[in-house]
């Protein structure tokens, strides 16, 4: 029987683990277990209908695991035994293991469509052969129809109009895209951007079947409406990945989420610990059950997991959800709680905005104006949320909203930040957005002049 | 006589000051005295050589004055009162304050070099006239020769070259230009790619004398050297502008500074502020006087001085110290102190170095390698400063690791960062390289394997 001190079965957030394991403690064997032969990096799936040109553009360097000494099997685990502490492969190897790491991500969500069986009907999977074909059959479509305009719809739409004359519909049964996660401001600004694409989008409207012979012709909606179509995306969401955790007897939480405690360990067993999207999630902000699926949490819980292995003392403090898309060449990116989610929390809070060209003087070349709104508690003024909408700078500056937020700073915090800027990079000393939004929230926070 | 709360001399600061004390107390009248019409954005004058085309095309519109409800003046204040509070300006009007605020800024640093006042030698002024005529000079120039190889010479030169056959030549007095912001192996990188645009650097010299007739025709150097020079700008630094403040029996501090409290006000006079480059200044760090000038710091007292007024509550932390710049398309920023600082200081230090393409996959276009070095604490964790040099994004990752330093954070609070990611605007959540950086410091700072 093979031995190691540590096994982690997964993909992306499993490298993550592995890297943070090997430097915690660089004389543990490390042993990952995956199905795949190549890991595609999940958040570049879209590009791969458009930008990057295919999957063989989107993988994950192996060279990562080599550099750190991190040994790799390409195999799919069957079975954990947690007692004897063994788990089996499909080609029958048997590995010991000290620790054991869950990180198997997620498998795409798939309502009970009628007609979800027929050819050129896709879900998102993240497999390099399975992506292949999809994209060889994006390439001859004629009509292609997106459930569900959440990130990877409206990105998928996107890139799916690029140098192809195809026919794009987004349906989303809420009354925007993107509606989970932008406030409704930016929601419009992104349909916007979308639509002039070319992407058709349809609101309140759900998919009742997907009809067809063989192959799909149309999607049929509640709305009586008839949407040609000679290829399907599904794109409503994922869930955990665990049915091998399940089998193996671990306490699974929301969603069916692996259940951790604050270190990233199985509340199950003190051996076996969980990261990305296969583990249970809270919310930073109100500890709640959280189903945010975000790169940003799955990597921040990987390096946590890998660094409590043998010496549980690093804090995981929650999702604070932080991310960014782009549509049509804008940015649009959130740190923390949106408005609506303060509203449906029921919290007292101040929301500001402030814009400005994310170059200064607004003449410089590729300028793009730069819109930031914050949101702040209203007895404490700490910082709950950000959004932008921007140009390339919005990823950082996300960025730059996310470190406040983790850090619980105020408004008067941001309001003295120094920070540093030019001409070509950044906003305006006198007007950078995120201290200006800062500073109009100072007065109604203090209740000054009310 | 004419009467105000508060009344602030200067220019870009005292702008942001008034607002922020607009902002605190709306009730209160603020009138703001300056010399200039127009004031231009400082950070933006060496790009009216290339990029924005010239003077006009580099404003701070003075729209944000009237929508804050602030009285512009434009005049010079020639004496200040401040038994009486009374400032009067150089056409004799009188105007009693309550509450003055010193915004006055800087002065060019000018070295007594033999031949300064020959015809086309020029300091970098932040006047509009000045400027629009030094842009006409460099327009019918040949040879023109840069002092000074900091931000704004290195600036200039790679401006000046854009669309001119001139030839450029930078002389500093240092073993690199961008020594005193930069680290060595980033004064490299950015000396390259200034030398790719075909600018001459001349490292250690030092100029004896300007020659020539009436108009200048060399620059004569210590070592023998004398360069062809039809035109020279004086790029060597700058000198708090406290004459006023002087005259006014203000005590001044480090470089005649004028010496404050912690509140922005001055240590002569509870009734008058100082901000921005006028006012002395102390580090983040150990608190000695800093001699550092950056739109970062000046604009951020700016509003604490503002917001202080009429109660003084809200600290100065002092000068972080965050920047960027570009040079020939790449851009190199730094937050906090630099490998030098910490050396000078004595600072037992973790230096740990991280670099991935700032898009991902790296086929994504416009990409950009980002280099990433930070520093710890050895003692305590606690980052220190940051560099980075990479494309567009880097302005504000330097103020992701800006707001890092502000909030002490810790190598392993950055481990820990949920960092939003997306292919087009940031590096991959697996190799995101503060956090990687970050995370290669732990090992060393706990002792691990040491």
């Amino acid at each position: 029987m093979m031995k190691t001190d540590v096994l982690v079965l997964g993909g992306l957030s499993g490298i993550s683990a592995a890297i943070s394991c090997k430097r915690h403690y660089p004389d543990k064997k490390v042993v990952l277990v995956r199905k795949e032969g190549t890991v595609l990096i999940p958040c570049g799936i879209p590009y791969i209908f458009g930008t990057v040109g295919g999957p063989e553009n989107n993988v994950v360097p192996d060279g990562l695991l080599e550099t750190n000494d991190i040994e790799l099997i390409t195999d799919e685990a069957v079975s954990v035994d947690k007692e004897s502490r063994v788990v089996t492969l499909k080609n029958e190897t048997q590995i010991e293991y000290s620790k054991l790491i869950f990180a198997t991500g997620s498998v795409p969500l798939v309502p009970p469509f009628p007609g979800l069986d027929k050819e050129n009907v896709f879900v998102v999977k993240k497999e390099f052969g399975y992506l292949k074909d999809v994209l060889d059959k994006v390439n001859e479509a004629k009509d292609i129809v997106i459930i569900g305009g959440g990130f990877i719809g409206v990105e998928f739409a996107d890139e799916c109009r690029k140098g192809r004359d195809v026919n794009v519909t987004v349906v989303e049964m809420l009354s925007s895209c993107l509606q989970m996660a932008l406030d409704d401001e930016y929601c419009e600004e992104a349909s916007e951007k979308l639509k002039e694409t070319g992407v058709h989008i349809l609101t309140e409207e759900r998919v009742v079947s997907i009809d067809g012979g063989k192959k799909v012709q149309a999607v049929k909606l509640a709305s009586g409406k008839e949407i040609k179509a000679d290829l399907v995306i599904l794109g409503i969401g994922a869930l955990p990945n665990t049915n091998l955790a399940e089998k193996a007897g671990l306490e699974l939480g929301f969603r069916k989420g692996i259940q951790v405690d604050r270190y990233m360990r199985s509340v199950s067993d003190n051996n076996i610990f969980a990261c990305g999207d296969c583990a249970a999630r809270s919310s930073f902000f109100d500890g709640k059950p959280s189903g945010v699926m975000l790169a940003s949490v799955a990597t921040s819980e990987a390096r946590i997991a890998g660094a409590n292995l043998f010496s549980p003392t690093h804090h995981n403090c929650g999702v604070i959800s932080s991310f960014a898309t782009v549509i049509n060449g804008r940015a649009f990116g959130v740190a923390g709680l949106t408005e609506r989610n303060t509203k449906a929390n029921g919290m007292d809070v101040i929301i500001t905005r402030a814009q400005a060209t994310d170059t200064h003087p607004g003449g410089m070349p590729n300028s793009s104006m730069l819109k930031v709104k914050l949101i702040f508690s209203k007895d404490t003024g700490i910082i709950l949320g950000g959004a932008v909408s921007g140009g390339k700078s919005t990823g950082e500056l996300v960025n730059v909203i996310g470190a406040c937020i983790m850090h619980h700073m105020t408004a008067d915090d941001i309001v003295k930040f120094q920070m540093g800027t030019h001409p070509a990079l950044t906003s305006s000393p006198i007007a950078y957005p995120v201290v200006t939004a800062a500073c109009k929230a100072i007065v109604p926070i203090k209740g000054i002049n009310k």
